[in-house]
Formats: structure tokens, C-alpha cells, sequence
């Protein structure tokens, strides 16, 4: 097996975004087409809160391997992203808004008790790849991001259209997040490029973004089945009122 | 056993820097007194390089265990504080601005060939002690920092005085320290008094301080050993010139 120019190897890792990012889930379908209720919507803003706060722990598992400064500087920025610089900012405080706006408890929400296993294993499964494989097979599993710029886009313009519980002012995390997505997914991009240069290198790191397509598109398999069909809601998790 | 008053846990954490830091160490008392050689300086900030330079890694660690999006805000000043906000910034750019100043070649220092094995072994320990214990221990390890100001005076007038290689432009480390580790830890020894409530939680508390004062004089223990006395320096260590 002959190594992959930088060029092929970036196709290639397009070329899975374009086949298994989760933009193609059916749930993503009924959630950005208004088919869903609004219990759903919840189930799927409360499930999607563990992993924007487990985002940071990600990130900061990812700086806490890495021995390069101008490295740990970069992703350093993804913390301030998230977390912000005081209370009340940060990618966490705005997905809280979103929470917020759809009726949910905040206590409730932060409190974790009504999400999915599912979701749970799916995130906890990402920090822990985060944490273990190789630190370029980590910063390769965040280049999901180089895909979310159009989700962002559809997902506003069709919930913002088709739910009249959903307003601009609820939805601000998603008006700040591509900017940052595309910053980062850039670097990511350029510094696997760069360091997968073997055709085994280069296979650990198609086979990263392929794993963390399966962690979004596993948190929204968790959804559909609990909420859309056979809606089988697991013990303890979110019930929706309607 | 009862509980300490936060004041009492504060005097029992004080009452160890008094007698367990690294300031007591015979070695200190060399370096800061005049008597080391140019070597023997060159040794002890050759093998505090590797200290410096895995702390944003010991930090980034702690960040990554931590749930509270506050504390993890309050925490990451450290990492900027080290890595800085560009290149050639921050307290590991400046502690080689000392290694520099000290004529050691920046290549040699970052690649740790010659740090001693007992340095890497105890700064290991230190990451692998913040990453595996709980987070109220990780953060009381951090606790040193209350004892830093005034050894960082001492050492500055002492080399200062002492040393005709060392200048004021090659100890720009030092001048920058000590404002951080009094934010650093004022913020650490609050949230330790108000987590560390009960016999069991004080006592790990007070036994994360003794292990990172017992870190700290291990590298010393390490250093007198090989430049000092005996003078046996381990197969591959850096050997002075004079």
C-alpha cells in the first residue's frame, strides 16, 4: 500500500463526511424538516447537552497529551470557545440558552438524570478515544467539524421555519459556532496533513473520523429509538409531555 | 477524628511548607547562597526545564477531570500562563531564555538527553498523581505555589548577587512569577478549604501537599547527587564543562 498525497488523503476524509457524518441520520431529517414535536426536540437539546460539556474535558484530555506548546496554544482556544472567559459564556452557556428556551429545567438538564445511556456511551466513548489512541488519531477525530458549517446552516434555517417554539435568540450557539468550527477544522486538517505521511498513519486516521462519525450518528440512533420508533423510552430517562 | 476549621486546615497546609519545601534543601542553599559552580547551575535549570515544560500538561490534566466550567476557566490561566499566547511567550519560552543565558545549547535542553533520571521520574509522578487521584488532591498538590514568592525572592537576589553569569534579563522567569502563583494559589487553597471538609478529605489534602513537596526535593536529592556529592552523574546525564 502506497502512501496518500496530502490532497487524496484530505478526499478521502471528505469523502467520509459526505457518506456517514450524521447530517444523513433520519432523525436529523425529521428534526431540520419540522417533523418533530417539540417533546423531541427537547429529548434531542437534553441528550446533545452532554456532549457540548463533555466537549472541553475532550479538549482539555487532547492539550493534556500533547508536548508541543504551539500545539497546546491552538487547541487551547476550543476551551475558550466552550467554556468561556466568565460566567454565563461559552458554547456550554449557549447551549443552556437553547435548553432554556425549549421549557427544559436547567437544574434538570445539568443534572444529567434523564439522558440516554446511549448518548452517555457514545460521548464517553469519544473522550476516551480522545484520551488513549494516538494523539494524531485524536486531533483527526475532531474533523467533524470540517462538515458542520452546513448542518449549522440547514439545521437554523429549517427549525427557525418549521417550529414556532424555536427562536433566533434560543438558537445562538448555532450563530456562533461556525466561525470556530472552521478555524479549528482547518488547523486539525493542515496538522493531519502534515504528520500522516505512512499509509498506516494515514489508514489511523481515516478510520478516527469514521469512529467519530459513529458517535454522533450512535447519539442519534439512541434518539430515534427512544423517541421516534419503536419509542421505547430506556428506565429513567427523559419523558417527554407531548 | 474531627474535622479542622478551614483556618486550621490552612495553618496544618502552611505548617508542611514550612517544613517540607524544597527551600530547606541543602542544594537550594548552595545555589542560592553563591557556592554552585556554572556547571551546577546549568544542571539544576537544565532538569527544571522538564518540570516546566510538562506543568501545562499536568495542568491541561486537571482541566480534563474537572466538570465545573469555572473552575476549569479559573485553571486555564495557567496553561496561558506557560504556553503564552504566541510563540516565544510564556514561562517555558522564558525559562529557556534562562537556559540560554546560562550557555546551554536550546536544542540539547529540549530534547531532555541529559535530564537526570530521578527529574523525570519525579516530575512523571506528579503528572500521573494529578491525573490519577481525585480532583480535590490534584488541586491540593498545587499548593507549593504558597510557598514560591518567597523562595523566587531569595533565589533573584541571591544568583543575582552571587553569580556573574546570571543577569536580570536571563532571570525574566523569575520576575514574572510571582504574582501568578499568589492568583494561583489564593484561588487553589480556597477551593481546597471549602471542599476539604471532612477528617478523610482533610487528610488526603494534607498528603497531596507532603507529595508534592516530596516531588520537589527529590529533583534537588537528584541534582546533589550528581553534581554535588558524590558527584556521580547516571549514564547519558549532562556532564558540566567545568
Amino acid at each position: 500500500m502506497n502512501a496518500l498525497s496530502a490532497e487524496e488523503l484530505e478526499a478521502r476524509l471528505r469523502d467520509i463526511g459526505a457518506r456517514r457524518y450524521h447530517r444523513l441520520h433520519p432523525f436529523h431529517k425529521l428534526l431540520h424538516g419540522g417533523a418533530c414535536s417539540k417533546g423531541q426536540v427537547q429529548a434531542w437539546a437534553l441528550n446533545r447537552y452532554y456532549y457540548q460539556a463533555m466537549i472541553p474535558i475532550k479538549d482539555a484530555s487532547l492539550i493534556a497529551r500533547c508536548d508541543d506548546p504551539a500545539t497546546r496554544r491552538e487547541w487551547r482556544s476550543r476551551l475558550v470557545d466552550h467554556d468561556g472567559t466568565r460566567e454565563g459564556e461559552g458554547g456550554i452557556a449557549r447551549w443552556l440558552k437553547l435548553t432554556d428556551g425549549l421549557d427544559l429545567d436547567r437544574d434538570y438538564v445539568v443534572s444529567l438524570r434523564g439522558l440516554l445511556p446511549g448518548t452517555r456511551f457514545a460521548v464517553d466513548a469519544y473522550v476516551h478515544f480522545v484520551r488513549e489512541k494516538a494523539l494524531l488519531e485524536a486531533i483527526a477525530s475532531s474533523l467533524t467539524e470540517l462538515f458542520s458549517p452546513a448542518i449549522i446552516g440547514e439545521r437554523m434555517e429549517g427549525m427557525l421555519k418549521n417550529y414556532d417554539f424555536v427562536t433566533a435568540e434560543t438558537f445562538a450557539y448555532f450563530s456562533q459556532r461556525p466561525p470556530q468550527a472552521e478555524r479549528d477544522s482547518r488547523f486539525a486538517l493542515d496538522y493531519v496533513k502534515q504528520h500522516a505521511r505512512t499509509p498506516e498513519a494515514q489508514q489511523s486516521v481515516l478510520a478516527a473520523l469514521e469512529f467519530k462519525c459513529d458517535v454522533l450518528w450512535a447519539m442519534l440512533d439512541a434518539l430515534y429509538h427512544a423517541y421516534v420508533a419503536p419509542k421505547e423510552v430506556p428506565p429513567g430517562a427523559f419523558v417527554p409531555k407531548d
